[in-house]
């Protein structure tokens, strides 16, 4: 953490300073009538957006909800190491760490082959495979998430705090691109006091985050559309006493006859949920039909885990649930056809747009990604750093993830509701239901996929060719940036280098130190400090804003070869221990060398060719966006003219 | 970190329910004119006795302080490894890791053999050993740790916030033990609202936290006695620029005729902390007559410096100090003839007893310590589990181990305000001066001093006789209990074993298990969990009280030497997975086992006797208080029938 930049300040650090008009303006209860940024729903994606955007203070940005307060108990629990890594962006990752569960392993049960009615254990794995992140998968409370985006929220310049008992009459957008605020929004408020008032609210830019039913998703006329597999499940949280062994592990069970269950520990120590496969439902037969009660579901529970014993002694929260999968074909309010000549207005995230089974974990996972991928591009184009157009990619890139995901998740979900193959089935040729094996299998291969690490952007203008991949096999473009450890230059500090990345909007640029010897005038280090600090077409002279720091827009960072030891800070170029801030201080923290004592050093992680060395540019979303020779500053420079607008 | 156990409960876990009491007494202004401890001074002494005394819901204890308000900027800011162990247990650990400084490597710098009037870089080493501490040395602003107690005390059930604004005027004891509330206190209150005001307080025991001038300590008729060194050293925070290298490192510099200093690398990545020696002190001398100015502070630094340049910017903080360490002769009201007839009401702690100079960093940190040695014993005391003559062993423990830190500190002392020893100087058979190479061995030799770890108490009534010592060498009884990896059986968790060890007053016992199958009825585990559940002199049932959870005094835990994955939890005996609360829910967090990803396990680093296994009694403070072998039921019993007392 870096602060006291522009002088000594007492207390939080990460309570920052209030703007001007979070100083000035009294805070009212009423919604102002012209906001930038206005995000309907205070679910996991609306928070997410709320707190990107509260961190900018130029940015007018309101957040409503229909509920008259915070959430104090959700229904999303998991959350995959790729949102880990988001939390980290948004300083609050230590506290999930500290009060969540940690999934650690998993456990696969199927029928004892020899009494059929009993369930044996035949399997256990790492949850999460070795390296993948450098967070765990844990599982706590949406409310609690809630919370933490909250504070961020409320620490922000913005001092943002949303609007409660509010729901969205309708929504209409002016089909001129000259309006300032082109979208109108019409709020009806519902808490007693206020019942029956109406806010009108123009607002440059609308974001739905406002669930299945999305109020913003029809005033645009979009439409979620997919399919169902006519199984009923049910999911409850519960105090309970067991003699299952694994009630503190992730653990998958196939019982013979009485169906599956899926049981996820949760934080506390205590409450775990279980999922139960209850009945087959008939083509288009909805389960809140059936009137299934909890007695139904905790029996359920109790025969699968036969001969376990399940006493439920408190339920805090259960549903029912059929499993089913569905998506909307766009995420914006600009047609198909028109995207070359009319620009986004209206957006609809999380599960405006997609929902899916519950068991992959991916419900709240991905609808942050959805606005942690808007949140940045939003800012830029607010801020003028970049083009308009940018705000096509967020559903041309968004969309088709989460149409990857819908299909594994279709096949996941299937798995879970497959009757388990046992060995009398072999021996009389039955071969409908899923070997144990294979599912565990197949549980394995696709814990990218749960982890959150399966997105994978298309080439676009923020997405580079692949021409020079093989410089840094291990960062993917269209990846996220996966973090790896090091040990920075200037104080001898292990750390990861992800972490120096934080949702403020900025572009990484990673350079990673060729062979030579990094001294020489003409190593490539060198040359490209030179050509960002100097050069006229310098991607970081053109587009910082004159007066700003030098790392306002890009933040570089250099991974030196050499032992931390062995590498002369006072001897490396300037723009790599840049001055900053009222003071024109010295920013310490640019530089990083390997970690002798993890093994395999940064390079070899992430297969960086150690004789040229690369460079790897990171979005604010913290996904690559492109991997470019060290000398390669005109590919550098047309990339960002892609986009980025030019700053006097 | 545990919670939902009497029913799932909302928001945030480290907020506890408020006790009867904070539910329903309205927070008025005024000091009670009864409570069960008095502490004057919010200091770090004083806020760690109110964060342990607060999480007893029925404690009555107020916490005094003459400032009008929290600290905002305070003068120490060195936090020792042991320290870190301390705030882990506060549960509040990761907040400093986060927003700390990192001490990660010391250097050290000599004139340049060549060019004298030059200073070189000579050594470098790690900060701390590894492996003595899970935790790094850090620094932070004493005023953020001051934040975290009072927000640990601000979630506490007592929901305690200082009464500031209040200055002591005078202090008697009633001569008798019959009277409940024997102190009397005569506050004044020094806010304009209420100037002149004074609050008479009855409190059954009072703690001066209040300082080197101690207005407690002088009214028990106490005094604090030592020496000085006759030099005087300016110590400054800067944010400024400057081209020595090693800004971001500790780094102990001697000049060859400029005098020595040190630079210490401060929190937020900009501000640095350097000590400066200045001019010798004549005989009585006293650094405040010298008129030195801040101005003269930073002259000598830039010329200590040289050939590096020092551009200061900003001072948030700068003073001038002669050294010298002074020491009082016992902590309490009970003069020492008259400890075995008279028991101790008025307790001194922290500056108030002992002062040191500030570069072993372990003013704050040995303070600190002092009250979390006597925060569990007056709450022992006071919630009738323990005899009150326990309350002599503060004074005994607390003062000799302070009195061993000022023999060091001032060798340390006099070492930092040597001229080092140079080439020439040999040539030249001078030997008055201290030798650069010696200086840095030892520096690196008292490492664990200066990290903390030197505090060894001695037998006691709370501290064994060590003839098992052997079974546990990595354990010696009266020190810190050295927390190793472990993974936790049911959910597969790699974690410190330490931590599950919290500030809550309990007992820690860890079984290691013997080399026997953990299965068979015979193994030692097994036996000594039977005594622990049965026995009628079993301390678990002897001394819990009846309606408490069975771990509510003895936190019994144990570690077997079989890896997670081949030990069947539900084979453990029913002891190790206790029931508890409302519900009678089991506590899965007993049990642990070798982590095997960290080359050595538990039983390798802390020379644990893998044949017979042992016990561990830990103290409420983190100490080793016993090593027993598993089968000493008896030893067991006597050792803490030696203190505690018997419940109904």
């Amino acid at each position: 953490m870096q602060f006291h930049l522009d002088g000594f300040k007492p207390g939080d650090p990460l309570i920052e300073e209030a703007s001007g008009q979070a100083k000035t303006s009294a805070r009212t209860d009423a919604v102002p009538e012209q906001v930038d940024v206005l995000i309907v729903g205070c679910g996991p994606a609306g928070l997410t957006l709320a707190a990107q955007l509260s961190s900018f203070a130029g940015i007018n940005t309101r957040i409503v909800e229909q509920k008259d307060g915070p959430l104090q108990l959700g229904q999303a629990d998991g959350i995959a190491c790729r949102t880990m890594e988001m939390f980290e962006a948004f300083d609050f990752s230590e506290r999930v760490l500290k009060e969540a569960c940690w999934i650690n392993e998993v456990t696969f049960w199927k029928p004892d082959e020899n009494q059929s009615e009993n369930i044996v254990r035949h399997g256990r794995v790492r949850d999460v495979e070795d390296g993948l992140s450098e967070f765990p998968h844990v599982v706590l409370n949406q409310a609690r998430v809630h919370d933490f985006y909250l504070d961020v929220m409320r620490n922000s310049p913005r001092r943002l705090e949303p609007d409660y008992s509010r729901r969205l009459l309708d929504l209409t957008i002016e089909p001129s691109d000259t309006v300032d605020y082109p979208v109108t929004v019409r709020l009806q408020r519902i808490d007693p006091q206020h019942k029956g008032q109406v806010e009108l609210v123009r607002a440059r830019y609308v974001v739905g985050c406002d669930g299945a039913h999305s109020a913003v998703r029809n005033s645009i006329g979009r439409q979620i559309v997919g399919d169902s597999a006519n199984q009923a499940w049910g999911v409850m949280d519960v105090l309970a006493v067991t003699d299952f062994p694994d009630i503190r592990l992730k653990a998958v069970i196939q019982s013979a006859s009485e169906g599956n269950a899926l049981i996820i520990p949760r934080e506390g120590g205590y409450l775990a949920r279980i999922y139960v496969e209850l009945d087959k439902l008939k083509e288009n037969e909805r389960v809140t039909n059936r009137s299934i009660t909890l007695d139904y579901v905790i029996t359920a529970a109790q025969r699968i885990l036969h001969p376990y014993s399940l006493e439920v002694k408190e339920v805090p929260w259960w549903s029912v649930y059929e499993i089913g999968q569905r998506i909307c074909d766009k995420y914006d309010d600009v047609p198909e056809q028109e995207t070359g000549s009319r620009l986004p207005r209206v957006f609809i995230a999380g599960d405006a747009c997609h929902t899916h089974s519950p068991k992959a974990g991916q419900g709240m996972n991905f609808s942050m990604q959805d606005t942690f991928n808007l949140g940045w591009k939003l800012a830029s184009v607010l801020r003028k750093q970049c083009v308009p157009e940018l705000l096509h990619t967020y559903s041309a890139e968004r969309q088709r993830v989460a149409q990857e995901l819908i299909d594994f998740d279709r096949e996941f979900a299937r798995m879970f509701s497959d009757r388990p193959l046992q060995a009398a089935d072999r021996a009389w040729e039955i071969t409908e239901g899923v070997d144990p094996e294979e599912f565990q299998q197949y549980f394995v291969k696709h814990g990218r996929f749960t982890a959150g690490m399966g997105t994978h952007y298309r080439r676009s203008i923020i997405c580079g060719e692949s021409s020079h991949q093989h410089l840094a096999e291990g960062y993917p473009i269209g990846m996220r940036f996966h973090s790896a450890p090091v040990i920075r230059l200037a104080d001898a500090m292990s750390m990861q280098l992800g972490h120096a990345g934080k949702a403020d909007g900025r572009w990484r640029l990673y350079a990673f130190c060729d062979a030579e010897d990094p001294m020489s005038e003409s190593c490539g280090i060198r040359m490209l400090c030179e050509f960002l600090a100097q050069a006229r077409n310098s991607p970081v002279r053109k587009f910082t804003p004159g007066g700003q720091d030098i790392d306002a827009v890009f933040d570089v960072r250099a991974i030196f070869q050499q032992g931390h030891q062995d590498l002369a800070l006072e001897k490396l170029p300037e723009f790599l221990l840049p001055r900053k801030g009222r003071y024109r201080l010295r920013d310490y923290e640019k530089v990083f060398c390997p970690d002798p004592t993890t093994g395999q050093d940064i390079f070899d992680l992430r297969g960086i060719n150690r004789a040229e060395g690369c460079i790897v540019l990171v979005r604010p979303d913290q996904y690559v966006a492109h991997v470019l020779p060290l000398n390669a500053c005109r590919s550098l420079s047309e990339f960002f003219d892609g986009f980025m607008l030019p700053q006097s």
